[in-house]
């Protein structure tokens, strides 16, 4: 064992998330014993039968007592519902942490329904590939040099920011703060906007086919497939991001739109000078930032 | 050797493309003898070393006598250089076709030049991937199960468009015919606008993080990472392209902004059920397409 151990951990919705922290710091040896809550059975059957979690718990308000650690991990659509059932019967030692990809939205609900255990919430956001699901996709080293970001509270205590922290380190996640208003615009950027992009694209060649009755994508190639494989992502998960973090969203895509515009009309005025700048820049900055990923 | 066989073959501008053919080419039998034609000394020798080719010219005039098949595989910048010298030499049963990304641009420099052999010219475009360049990365199965357009003029004989047919047969290509202005069209769509798209999100990101101080960047995970791969491609090769398809390529992105447009009004209203239509109709034509492709 580690010098830093749960007794129990409860995870509230076992999937390719949930399923992940639960390996990963069983692999770490920093938990004794895990409960795993959810509602589709032939998945938590599953999660026990891969040894993720020890034991199924289906009401996550028996599930939570005695526990020192809980994750939510369900879908953040059910978050409200989770939190209203829960937050009466958390005890003043168990520290609680979520995953969902927006922030400002989570702590809003944790703000109306935890009074009493505010400053054990640590808000946090993996960011780890979702293209799979369920607990059949999850693996210890999913968040390895990862990007892992907490968004405390002012009320969140320095024992709970620690408590979480240490978990994630022995997911070997790479973790940072930041105030979530910062989160939400940070991933607005540069996950919500290219989504959305995507998304829009796939949906603009499918209405340009339709009307011209030959099929444009016939002609589309590897660089397109590419391109569009976050369209691929999961449509409902994508509808409660892009609401939950509206604002910002929305003003990511007008300036986008600015951005295209301003190409535009250098393509208008055929400035290949000013073409072959905004190109070369581009290049260069994915160049950089594939460099300081390594 | 095959049943249809060129006695001598020219390919001017021997890089990923143009190697890949006189790869293909050779491999299939239908060659006997192939003259390369190139400005970079170091790129020439080695299409010599690696048996793309079997000699190097440097003057097209002198290289193009008794050719009886001479492809145009240089930067498309070098089109009205090339073609104004060989015009004047080219014999009457030379064949000449090229591989250009764009094709009404080519049409229009091959009417100003080819005014007595226009029947040979079989304008062309291979949809294949392009990230490497020169000839070390030419391969002779580049083309194999991939889409080869040809754009014919009222002018090109059946003879030619069967001699060129014939070729990229032999490369394994899935060949289709359409009207240049039909390309120009629809590679805007599938393949001009996504890179403008991907160039553009990378600059405006950059532009974000200069403001903010903060690097954005650190945090875009792997989704973002095949979004922005064409954003990756040539800048050069890119700002021609773009001048070259400036029209249709102008009125995509209009279009395209006003399919975000629609998308921030759903948004904006908080329509989920709008929203996730949006979304799902976006991954099922993918999925779709790629079903297709397999």
């Amino acid at each position: 064992m580690a010098d830093f151990t749960l007794n129990k951990l409860v995870i509230i919705g076992v999937g390719l998330i949930g399923g992940s922290f639960a390996l990963a710091l069983r692999k770490a040896g920093m938990v004794k014993f895990i409960v795993g809550v959810g509602r589709n059975k032939e998945n938590m059957q599953r999660a026990l039968s891969l040894g993720v979690i020890d034991t199924i718990a289906v009401d996550p308000v028996s599930a939570i007592q005695d526990a020192d650690f809980v994750m939510l991990a369900m879908p953040v659509g059910q978050t409200t519902n989770i939190l209203a059932k829960i937050a009466p019967h958390l005890e003043s030692n168990t520290i609680l942490t979520d995953v969902g990809s927006t922030k400002q939205d989570v702590i809003a609900v944790a703000q109306s329904y935890l009074t009493d255990n505010l400053g054990n919430f640590v808000p946090g956001h993996p960011i780890a590939g979702a293209e799979l699901s369920g607990v059949s996709a999850a693996q210890a080293d999913l968040f390895r040099d990862k990007h892992l970001i907490l968004t405390p509270l002012a009320e969140t205590t320095t024992h709970a920011i620690n408590q979480v922290v240490k978990c994630w380190q022995g997911c070997g996640a790479l973790i940072s703060t930041m105030r979530a208003e910062e989160h939400d615009k940070v991933l607005a950027a540069t996950s919500h906007l290219p989504h959305i992009l995507a998304f829009t694209l796939m949906n603009y060649l499918r209405n340009c086919s339709e009307k011209k009755t030959d099929n444009l994508l016939r002609f589309a190639g590897s660089g397109f497939r590419d391109f569009t494989r976050i369209a691929s992502s999961s449509p409902e998960m994508w509808r409660d991001i892009c609401l939950a973090n509206r604002e910002a969203l929305l003003t990511q895509i007008d300036a986008y739109k600015n951005a295209l515009t301003s190409l535009q009309k250098d393509l208008a005025n055929d400035d290949a000078q000013a073409l072959e700048k905004t190109f070369t820049e581009a290049r260069e900055i994915r160049a950089n930032w594939l460099k300081d990923k390594d």
